[in-house]
């Protein structure tokens, strides 16, 4: 059976991806995560491909599927991935805060015989609005340890949750992994996720 | 210090309200739930409202504070609440499926001095749109079970999940409760949820 893998090594999208009713593997490469790009949904697409094929490389199977996934925050033209510090959270969030601003993931799905390996790529964005937040109040979800992994320093899913007033589009792509349109794009391929890598005992 | 509690037996709003970081106890009272309304926001204002005030008529501490909350989906004209039978579950999702439905929320706040009882109750209204499922697709997620003890047929948190395209509005709204607007709600009444019912071990 063709097994499933999972380029990323993120928490939140290996939960996304059980809670799907996935099975699959993690392999992660390694490989740079580096892009010119400066459109988000050109850049989260370019980034979510370089995983994929770094991880595609390290598979032996000639018949797996290798999804990589790449998230970024975007707001008044800025581009936000991870905080660099403590300080460049609190910027981030005191940017985000009393407004809407916008998520891209970027998915890259690998499949088809070695050799005449295939892609597709898509983002998807979500409008996330938030309710203002204090500079207090900043400081204190900083303090809790939650944005320094996160593309824009916060955790929808997480404490930030209480300060966002709406979102439009999809949920999960905000946590990092639009997993119904994965599972909508893979079945327009011919790949039925869901009864894919069964036989995986890793997740 | 006061007391926060939720008139809710419900494990999905509990799990919300914890997660935003609210310390809280559970008394349910049982009262019949029960309404003539037939606009989707008035009937579950009015539920949320049934169910904090008997749960209030159990509450000792004359500072508590009271949370009731009610939610339905509302397609069509028709509002669904919670499936009576597979063959009715198996109605709403095909009724659901395919297009955009909205799901109401009511929530109503009791606090203040005894003798002295304050009311605060609003709703959230959240647009959900989901992808075409298919009469297969649905049996097979009516056998997880997940259907039966949820407005709709279906837990957005859940299995179901991966047919939903988007959302316009909140997400934990669709689950249950918009814990985010209660807090914020909450804070125009002077009460600081997340600072307050600390003493309480229950949750």
């Amino acid at each position: 059976m063709r097994k499933i893998i999972l380029a990323s090594a993120s928490p939140r999208r290996r939960e996304i991806l059980a809670g799907a009713g996935i099975h699959f593997e993690i392999i992660t490469s390694g490989a740079e995560e580096k892009s010119i790009k400066t459109d988000p949904a050109e850049l989260v697409e370019e980034l979510s491909y370089i995983k994929a094929s770094g991880t595609d490389t390290l598979v032996k199977d000639s018949d797996s599927v290798v999804i990589g996934a790449d998230t970024v925050v975007a707001c008044d033209g800025k581009i936000l991935g991870k905080p660099e510090s403590e300080e460049d959270a609190l910027k981030m969030l005191t940017l985000l805060q009393g407004r809407t601003h916008q998520v891209y993931t970027g998915v890259t799905i690998l499949y088809g015989g070695r050799g005449e390996r295939k892609r597709k790529t898509f983002h998807e964005c979500t409008d996330v609005t938030c309710y203002p937040v204090s500079r207090e109040e900043i400081l204190e979800y900083i303090r809790t340890g939650e944005p320094m992994d996160k593309a824009g320093a916060y955790g929808i899913q997480g404490l930030w949750g209480i300060y966002v007033q709406k979102i439009c589009g999809d949920y999960n792509n905000v946590v990092g992994l639009p997993a119904a349109r994965l599972i909508h794009e893979a079945k327009k391929l011919g790949i039925d996720l869901r009864n894919s890598g069964k036989e995986n005992t890793s997740c």
